[in-house]
């Protein structure tokens, strides 16, 4: 007998602020099966945070802390030289915000998913990866991290004994080496939504896609990436969840197993 | 047998942010039972916190959410026409993220006082009144709600089914009907540490003080409010401290009784 | 010989943060003559005001710093209980950003427009009113003030010594006695941009508009506000300006007098 | 015919921040002769910063801008990779910002310092250096730009046209290089305030210091750093300012030549 086929398709989303909105939650979240919501730093001002987890909830998607730098102006893309112990806090900070609204929307944060900058970073820099670590481990030990497919940032988290989920990325191209072909590239990023819907199903079937080089390259993806922030995202997320599901291959948050 | 005699001694704490400091949370803290504590709205930058809530947590002292508009640049003094749903998120996000940094201090986040411009307007405004108290509810309806004795807000809060502690200011007068004199009149604000220790064990003792107009006023007292942030109050709670040690009128947080 | 008939049209721009668009600037400013440009209090990112003023040099738009409350989550549309003395150097530091942002931009700063909240209390606030006047008096007072037409800011502005521009909604009901509806009443907002071009035309040939109630209202107009940050607001302006146009009425900013 | 011999003191100032202080301008200014005065990226509410400005005239104290990384939380002090396009602009914003400041208070904004993160960052990052120096240019090509003595940003800044000024620190160990000790090292900060005094004395007279190493290292030095933010560092301007008028040597912003 054989087990289901499953993934988890996550999207970052209460990217909103105040008067400004960005992406198009209640577009996105229908298709996919974790949301990462933003905290506050980056972006998320409380209401429009709480609206956002009201939506996660009703739709049943499971629901992740988007930590960031703190930087609104800058929306957590630049690279920050923050000192350990203020990383630490300003990530318990933003996990504890969000679980409380997570509370009032009757659902739970159950996962970490740092943003942008702070994403590319701690994914090699050991220092700053710590400081997240730490966090993590001081508000809830259960909490999953999510973070790059193969990444350093993978290791040093298990080893401090916290729950990992390796993330691919859908619309990227991918070096022989696993490693990710830089956005300064040509042909780093894919926009056909019929191929990228293609690279996810291989992934999850083959474990791995053909890098840019020819090769076939193995990426473990306990979840993938689909981006959220435009109209031609919510189409490409479309193009993969129709897919998956002509595959029958289930969407499914990671926190649950079948 | 008589039951000894015990009242709550809270302090505004936790009021630093990034390199500024503000108030000596570490020669005020030991002299009190609570500590209402910045959540980063008006003060209190991640790290700070983090470090006022471990002192709290090794001192024994209770900690409470000091919760304010969002308001930086005026320290949460300025009153703010926030909309009911923005301010019930902004409620929620703050109380949230002190009880994730509680967590890392091993302690836990017991009740919560409004500061500044929010304490004084939902003591009479229903509206914002309100919309505090369901922020309240939605996190935790076990957590106390820190109000102005005699103030309406405390039968709104206590109709919701929320536990409310009554606070006096040991050194404010008070007219005959048990309002506070408002600072901008003369006699407002007593500054004998001496006066202020004694009238603090009249609300204990009697249940009330001297008007202004010279009357007794009763005034319930379940904690007693000591200001921080400065040296003379340091001196000041010193004096009231050592008073009620010598009356053998404990001290002691609201949230344990003996 | 007639003196042609001429009009400033103006519009909200500059409204964009960071990440977060908001209105269409490129869409709006090339149908009126001054631009409104937000100064980061409650919007405007620094380098998203400098392509703003960019744009309105290239068309040949007047500029003018629409400052505001210190109140980015709320967008400058909540009143707040400002100090005076707060208010004022808040509104000279605004002043001096977009200054130096449009002497970047080849452009100069010609007026004054408070936003949101603020510009709604010092219509009738004398004490903040008193804190707006001063600013723009110490930076330049040759910078005009853009006040609700028929409020008394415009007679504490002109005895300041300031130049007032009167400005009229385009897109709003008046009262039989000048005063605005309030947005809560039905029909305070028009939505039909024939009818409000229709509007527009009448208060600049017979200096007043039919009110609410039926009668004539005289109200004087030295500019017209459209707004800018919807689709439909777009439609509204072109429609506006186009029938400007067909009438013979010139659009120009009141700074400039043919 | 000899000319007297002169250099320019000057100290961080205006890094207060509505509620918190930070420094004592009062007791620090009266001994400079120019101000890097905060421009609320980092520091200084614009009512803080008017009064700084206002002392700052009244000593007939020269006004620089202490243009930051918009870092309020982290003072200004983490590095921050930042787009080009959005410091040149956050840089001409805070400088034009400060200069309606100034001109409330009946000053000028003669001189241009970056702070913290930024100023070291710029010093040797050609790409950030760039951008500053086009802000400046673009708000007023006669601020001068304080840089660090015998940093590349000197050079590029001269090519570019500004005037430089050349800044060495009376508080700190520099190698034979002429390179600043780093403060990871032992001995990188001086302590005692007559040594310190004789240091400065030495850069004027002899045009440079003993290094770490012993030998003598030439440091150009137009300006020279003091600190504002303690007890000590008061003191320690005291006893510098004591000394250079003890030797005859005139305490005068570089801005004015006799």
């Amino acid at each position: 007998m054989t087990q289901a086929l499953q993934i988890d398709l996550n999207s970052d989303s209460g990217e909103s602020y105040g008067q400004w909105s960005m992406g198009d939650d209640a577009a996105i979240l229908p298709l996919v099966s974790s949301a990462n919501i933003a905290c506050g730093f980056h972006a998320g001002s409380p209401a429009a945070l709480l609206t956002t987890l009201r939506t996660a909830k009703q739709l049943n998607v499971a629901v992740g802390a988007h930590v960031a730098y703190p930087d609104l102006m800058g929306f957590g893309r630049r690279n920050m030289d923050i000192a350990s112990d203020e990383l630490t806090a300003d990530v318990i900070y933003q996990i504890g915000a969000l679980q409380a609204l997570a509370k009032a929307a009757e659902t739970v944060v159950s996962y970490v998913k740092p943003h942008g900058a702070l994403y590319n970073t701690i994914a090699t820099n050991e220092r700053q990866a710590r400081a997240v670590i730490e966090a993590i481990l001081a508000v809830d030990s259960r909490l999953a991290l999510v973070a790059l497919a193969g990444s350093p940032l993978i290791d040093w988290a298990k080893a401090a004994g916290l729950h990992t989920v390796a993330e691919a990325f859908a619309d990227r191209a991918y070096h022989a080496d696993g490693m990710l072909v830089s956005r300064r590239e040509e042909g780093a990023v894919l926009h056909d939504p019929q191929q990228v819907a293609e690279r996810v199903v291989q992934m999850i079937i083959h474990g791995g896609v053909q890098s840019i080089e020819g090769t076939f390259t193995p990426i473990q993806a306990d979840s993938i990436c689909l981006h959220g922030d435009s109209p031609g995202a919510v189409a490409m997320a479309r193009a993969v969840r129709q897919r998956l599901d002509a595959e029958g291959i289930r969407v499914q948050s990671f926190g649950v197993r079948a």
